[in-house]
């Protein structure tokens, strides 16, 4: 009997912000991975510390941020390959992810490398535009208005276009490092004026301030927790 | 001392699904308010009864589905009138809000209409799209793909022009009653193929199945916590 790959989320950042079912999950895990980066840092440890058993195995697992494709598959090949030898003994194995695992997370490209072996469950969770909007508090979206989640890393066309309708809430995700990108591609939708930026959501360092003031004062590329929050005009 | 008025998320039906912090104000609430339909039904509150003090204060609030525009913005000003009522007195008052308060949620029409006069604090939730991709166990959006929240009540031509884009991922809510529709949209934008429905997430008559088998199969008028998901195309 192979154990279980749990894929949890953990919400944003502020540890309350996890559900009582990822809570039950890593208070239980007989082991526990999670992607760290080059400096040893994870942000989902983070979150999840105060809430994992004494004696958790822990699987730190190195996934590249910002490497090229190639690099990035290698790494997933590794940590799906340190995962199934875990899985392989019959341990139950919870990964932690940001936000919501299916949602632009990390966990996507494991489970399509260990799906087709091991029993694999989700636990949903809460997505940082949602948290977001609860830290401005103001509402994101409602009635007959879309509410678009748009990867600053789209292409810069495409970015514009989806940015058009005036009627839309638009949630620019992966913004750090990408603001002036994110500014163009609001002026050529001239939706520009109204956008906030969210830094850091739910983190010491966390900040909410007009996109404008941003451009001007942070340190673009230090932020990489950032989103760009455009309300629908009416 | 006025009370504050917190808008809680609890998710799309699961309760387990709730955050530790909505809980843990759910916990603690002297008053606890919630919509209830006609019936006297409240999807909120039964999602939130495992959690709820024996001795709390409870606040059913009359919120007509369907009804028109008038009737539904006088039902909100009776609701926040009796909110009111009890944060003059100095109590906090928990609104219950299904998925997340600020993503099509019921919260705002409330907030609009207290928060010039009370504290308002909003905890957000895990919303349906992505509960319901976890319960498909596939990734809804990853990399730089974008991902629409539609409400298939949305204008029919602004629907369409939304779903054209095959390299977005779609949640098309409030889909209920609205399957033919949806369904319109979606072959006019030839996107039908792939589009499966969700219904009743996290209730005792959850369902996934494709959306031509439920065209026939269903009884859509009844299924009203519905929702659609669409795959990107690669």
């Amino acid at each position: 009997m192979s154990g279980t790959l749990h894929g949890l989320g953990l919400g944003p950042g502020d540890p309350e912000l996890i559900t009582l079912r990822s809570w039950r999950i890593i208070s239980l895990a007989p082991v526990i991975a999670y992607p760290e980066g080059p400096s040893g840092h994870s942000r989902a440890r983070t979150i999840a510390t105060p809430f994992m058993p004494d004696d958790v195995e822990e699987l730190p697992l190195a996934i590249p941020f910002g490497a090229n494709a190639q690099d990035v598959e290698m790494a997933y090949d590794r940590a799906a390959a340190i995962i199934s030898a875990k899985l392989d003994e019959g341990k139950d194995v919870a990964f932690l992810c940001l936000g919501d695992p299916l949602t632009y997370g990390t966990f996507g490209k494991l489970a399509t490398r260990l799906a087709q072996h091991y029993p694999v469950r989700v636990t949903p969770g809460v997505s940082a535009p949602q948290a977001a909007a609860a830290r401005v508090g103001r509402v994101l979206a409602q009635g007959d208005t879309p509410l678009k989640f748009l990867p600053a890393t789209m292409d810069e066309e495409m970015l514009t276009a989806e940015c058009m309708n005036r009627h839309a809430a638009l949630a620019i995700i992966k913004a750090g490092g990408r603001l002036s990108r994110v500014h163009a591609a609001l002026l050529r939708a001239g939706r520009a004026e109204n956008a906030l930026v969210v830094e850091e959501l739910g983190g010491a360092d966390e900040r909410v301030l007009p996109l404008k003031k941003a451009l001007t004062e942070s340190d673009d590329a230090a932020r990489y927790f950032s989103l760009v929050l455009v309300w629908p005009q009416p």
